[in-house]
């Protein structure tokens, strides 16, 4: 039989393209003759635009035209990467315009600039007058809430864009139990930036009568709803072409400026318009993950068991709906999910507007705001009543067996206790607990531990659907199209490994046609949710098995046997049950039947899978740190997540995606924030020399293990790997501090600026 | 009910575009950085290559790479057009290398520089020295089926490609009845070029290890194939890709340089490489119509009854195999189906290798050779027998019932003559045969006619096959791909007709995906043999109706009824058989099915059709001219094409492809020839100066007329219109000059140098 492609290292498609740099991403394929837009920025964070005089600009050399918040079309549309739904109770804010004379952050859009070079366009931003009419801005959600406030979208009192509240159980009677404990925490997560290499950028023009936008997004069949909205075009007027795209981590689950640039191209007639943005726009432009405070109180019994929580968290929206109030009820699943509460579980979220950069979608979707406050305070709890927090978290995590009432998801396997077992040994812990007990001197280390709960895709919150096509070639070879995208994280290598095991042939005979296309490639929403491999996947296997019945039907003919008896194995048409008995070759049966005089047939295969279910996926990380009291400084000495994220398609490209989501936890952890001047609302840290981002220079090396537990609902056992790894790191390295030093930070990243106040209350710090 | 959108004159689905210069063609989508090849060509047209030295020329600034015909793989690949065939006898010659030792004709392909601009590769190519063994040349083919001249090709004895031979009846049985005329003639017809305006351009690279070739092609599925056996590599491995084309007339039926592109791409390790020819180029490099001479001798009775006749057919097949001997088997075949001669007819045809272009495809494969010479012979026939030349053709051509034994294809309806009565009337036919009856002086006029025969597609000659693919967008729009290829025809807007009235949408709401990728394109062979309309036109019918019917099935859940009592209309869900009864709007329906949280679906459908039929198009062309006589001068004053096409889908646009085959068909009967020097081989006139192509300038107003018998064996009653209306003009002309003159010429293009001694020898000039 032959080598089978799934759960094997097989190189990626792209990896040869991509080393070489003979991958063309967007600004690769835009003309060089295509005219630069840029965008002018308010210099105020909230109030409105009076006056905008671009007459100066106008007249500068190579300006084509100027276009301002007084020209767009008066249509408020949505940004989010959702599925649309035809339910309007399922839909996502609705409160931005393609340039806003309402401005609500420092840096909102009002006006745009085409010229025809980039020197042009930046000489004329800078000669455009603006007048404003000013108010006083809120950076802070609990700010922003207070009466009197200035309100940045009319119907939202209070800046509140959304509230709900949960209960489980009967909180009031089972916080009455005797002896109970009651610890109390509150928790606070920063603002953060994706901080993907390529920035976003679009190319916009006309074709036919219809708006054409190439663009670095992870969901173009959505971005073409939402452009098609933005507009005011039947959505069927918009074609959106992604290609290779350099990072998106969420950021590009919205449209982030591809309905401007469509807008832009479709006032100059058709003329071909980039709008690439800087680094600096893309922090306070684009999308910002939500800095979430969580207040928790939890009843424990005194050997450790949690009766009832409590939790009331508040999400920090920034100016613009986005994703908006989804992010914090994700942050509620995960405070519902991750612990089994004996009695009773309750909580509060509330999303607000603020006058700050527009928060949404980022690796994690709420789970690692949410994951933080409960894994720090776990070892608070644990802290508080002196037993280890790894029995605690074994006491208390979700048990085997369990079934969650609204998504009908189970969690099938030990999953929790192996991803444990596995974390444990590699990270020493049982002996390190005992060894950093009691140190003394300025220098101590700790080990910490966090769990980690994420779902797979978005049922049944939304719409879950894939479709596939596959194309037979006539040397037996196949091209896969799909709706889900390649965004760097693998995706084509694996839907390539998936299609070659399903259908018989070798990986190398798998072709994924990368791009996606809205006008011919199969509806799929995108990259998001950690759901590709999952729904892609069911897409994958019906559309293989589809065309591979259309291959046997033919073949039987000329093996003289029923299709039933027949299989292919290794590009070779083969008896079924027997792998060696080639018959003929793949490549030869192709051939045939397109040529045929006969019956003549074009062999492709077409189909959708609504997915109806979704997964679990667990994990856990363990961090090791060494603290310089002093200089209230960690340095991260050690860090491993353990993952079961089902059945590995490929080892190499999984531990990679779990590398990458570490690298992104410990920024989370120890270094990265946005910070605002609270007068004027500006973003202090726009760019990558003042926002600390992350990178090899900074991590120990980055251990990611697995545990395989295949998931029954998915076509090839898989469940969510793309965000859960970011999840775990910056709680671990917490209650690592926590372990070292005795001092449980409650915010992060822990910079020195926060553990130098935290040593010295602790008297750590004469 | 809807207004439909075949029969209607609808604008171009690309008007637009193309108008105002924002269609993309080959060139304007290559990378700006890309690099240059360009092709050295033999300086002799007959022998071997002993060295090239590439020494100085390497070393010039920007050369990055020379590649000579000692380079290339051992492999002579086909290059014709046609569907492979898995019989090999019944595949086109395999005769060329990417580059050629052995040189066959002046200009020949021997080396290639690749460099970084247009201006390095131009001095390699003079600074790269080359020597030769060289053969005589022969240019004609008697002269090259000479013996003991030298072989083009190994195998070929006396430069005889391939000759075949047919009879039907019994020729010598027939030609002893008693009484009979025997009438005989030679006509000969020219080397003429196809001079689309868009010259061959392509450029390759590569991407995941495969080779892509963007190029300007009429047959993109075909040249992926050829490209594969040209480079030795599995054809699954090429993927081509087909911009907006301007024209291919039958040279882009041929696979061009797309094969030395390719190769050129991988040798440098897939980088962009660039490979546009010149003019110059284009003339003696890619392919040209084959000049055939043709001997006829006819039997007649006396009353213009043919009863037998005799063809003999010489063709120049140039230096290299492509379309080869299949070009003047259609010459047979028009010969055999043009007229009924009552008791037997004898062909014979032979192709011959010369050191002279390559000749392939060119608009009517064949027909317009043979009937120039069958349509100057009818007229030589009613001259001898002093009978209208009308009443000639009326008596024998081919009958209303005629069935043909091989293809199947029967002649349903009174075309030739509808089509007759029409140019009858438009031409003043009657009046003038008298009124020039018996002229003098030295400018003199005449009219003369043709008829002219076509058949649409290639079954049963080859496989006949074409695929089509629909997308349903959100809207209830719907994007359309065709193998099939839009070439300046107005494919792509025809396409788009046919499928509005088949689903029941507008016009407007079928958008043509015009780019034919061979990845993702739905397999088809592309445009030649007229077939498009018709095959494709198939394969859209029932593409269109199996969307239609899964759109309607779900629409029947929502209208509680069965899918059956529903239709679609207009863009509307309506009740079958009322089209105003609008139930609700296809858009509507689009966006609830793809998002149904019940039963979501991406409604796509995609069909093969493989047509085993065939249909006549049939026609007749009348023109007048003046002669002026001592100049041996002939102004063209009037000329109409009459077809009959079946069905017009856009009645417009059939004008405009008879216009442009009547301008190719004036430019074959007055002005056009290819002129080889005799001594070296030499093409004297490759450039568009001194080859005449016949323009607006030389044109009369063309009238385009029609009469409409729809094609029962066609989905939308189409046959043939691509190809037919170059046939009647070249004989119509000459006709109209033997009538004014008395002369018949039996040589086109009718040039001063044709007329002169003509003139001459009958007395008209002294």
């Amino acid at each position: 039989m032959a080598r089978k492609a799934i759960g094997r290292s097989v190189p990626r498609v792209d990896a040869y393209d991509k080393v070489t740099g003979r991958a063309k991403y967007t600004d690769d394929l835009a003309d060089r003759n295509a005219l630069i837009a840029k965008i002018l920025h308010s210099t105020i964070a909230n109030g409105l635009v009076t006056k905008i005089d671009t007459g100066r600009a106008e007249k500068l050399p190579g300006v084509v035209k100027i276009l301002t918040c007084f020209d767009v079309p008066d249509i408020e549309f949505p940004t989010a990467g959702h599925p649309w739904s035809t339910d309007p109770a399922h839909r996502d804010p609705t409160d931005r315009k393609l340039l806003n004379r309402r401005v609500r952050l420092y840096g909102d859009d009002i006006a745009a600039v085409v010229a025809e070079d980039e020197v042009a366009a930046s000489r004329a931003l800078r000669a455009i007058e603006v007048q404003y009419e000013e108010y006083p801005a809120a950076t802070d959600p609990e700010e922003a809430m207070r009466d009197g406030v200035p309100l940045l979208h009319e119907g939202f009192p209070n800046n509140i864009l959304e509230r709900h509240s949960v209960l489980d159980g009967d909180f009031d009677e089972a916080t009455k139990e005797e002896g109970l404990i009651r610890v109390e925490g509150t928790y606070q997560t920063p603002t953060v930036q994706h901080c993907h290499i390529e920035l976003p950028t679009s190319y916009a023009y006309m074709e036919g009568g219809r708006v054409v936008v190439v663009s670095s997004t992870q969901i173009p069949h959505i971005v073409r709803r939402i452009v098609g909205q933005a507009l005011g075009i039947p959505w069927g007027m918009v074609r959106i072409i992604k290609p290779y795209i350099g990072g998106g981590f969420g950021n590009k689950q919205d449209a982030l400026y591809e309905p401007l640039n469509a807008w832009l191209s479709v006032q100059l007639g058709g003329r071909l318009v980039k709008l690439e943005l800087s680094r600096e726009e893309a922090f306070y432009g684009t999308r910002v993950r939500h800095a979430v405070k969580v207040h928790i109180t939890s009843y424990v019994r005194p050997d450790g068991r949690i009766v009832a929580r409590d939790a009331k968290f508040v999400s920090n929206q920034g100016a613009y709906g986005s994703h908006g109030h989804s992010i914090v009820s994700k942050c509620v699943t995960a405070f519902r999910q991750l612990y089994n509460d004996e009695r009773a579980k309750r909580a509060e979220a509330v999303t607000v507007y603020t006058n700050t950069a527009t928060s949404g979608a980022m690796r994690g979707y709420g789970t690692p705001q949410s994951v933080f406050g409960m894994e720090c305070h776990a070892d608070d709890i644990a802290a508080r009543l002196g037993i280890d927090p790894m029995e605690f978290r074994r006491m208390n995590m979700m048990p085997v067996g369990y079934t969650d009432p609204f998504s009908k998801n189970v969690n099938w396997s030990d999953s929790f206790n192996q991803c444990i077992e596995k974390g444990r040994e590699y990270i020493g812990w049982d002996r390190k607990r005992e060894l950093y007990r009691n140190q003394s001197g300025p220098v101590r280390r700790g080990v910490g531990m966090s769990l980690l709960w994420y779902n797979t895709a978005v049922w049944p919150i939304s719409m879950e659907v894939s479709s596939c096509r596959m194309v037979l070639n006539q040397d037996g070879s196949v091209q896969i199209q799909l709706g889900e995208t390649e965004i760097g994280q693998g995706a084509d290598t694996v839907f390539a490994q998936m299609t070659a095991d399903t259908l018989g042939v070798p990986f190398e005979s798998v072709h994924v046609v990368s791009t996606q296309d809205t006008d011919i490639t199969p509806f799929g929403t995108g990259a998001y949710g950690s759901r590709q491999t999952y729904v892609g996947g069911m897409a994958i296997k019906r559309t293989a098995e589809s065309l591979k019945g259309k291959i046997l039907r033919f073949a039987s003919e000329r093996a003289d046997t029923g299709p039933d008896a027949l299989d292919i194995d290794d590009g070779f048409i083969v008896r079924k049950g027997e792998p060696g008995s080639a018959l003929f070759a793949l490549s030869e049966l192709a051939t045939d039947v397109l040529y045929s005089m006969e019956h003549s047939m074009h062999f492709t295969a077409e189909e959708t899978v609504q997915a109806k279910s979704n997964a679990y996926s667990f994990g856990a990380g363990f961090a090791e740190v060494e603290v310089d009291i002093p200089l209230a400084k960690v340095r991260l000495v050690d860090i491993v997540n353990v993952h079961d994220c089902g059945r590995l398609i490929n080892p190499q490209l999984a531990a990679a995606q779990v590398h990458g989501g570490m690298s992104m936890g410990i920024g989370y952890g120890l270094y990265e924030k946005m910070l605002y001047d609270p007068g004027t609302g500006k973003l202090l840290n726009d760019n990558l020399l003042d926002y600390k981002l992350s990178t090899i220079m900074d991590h120990p090396h980055l251990e990611a293990l697995f545990v395989e537990n295949p998931e029954p609902t998915s076509a090839f056992g898989t469940k969510a790997l793309g965000e859960p790894p970011t999840v775990p790191c910056a709680p671990a390295i917490r209650n690592a501090v926590f372990h070292a030093t005795g001092v449980a930070a409650n915010e992060n990243p822990l910079t020195p600026h926060v553990l130098f106040p935290l040593f010295k209350a602790a008297g750590l710090i004469g």
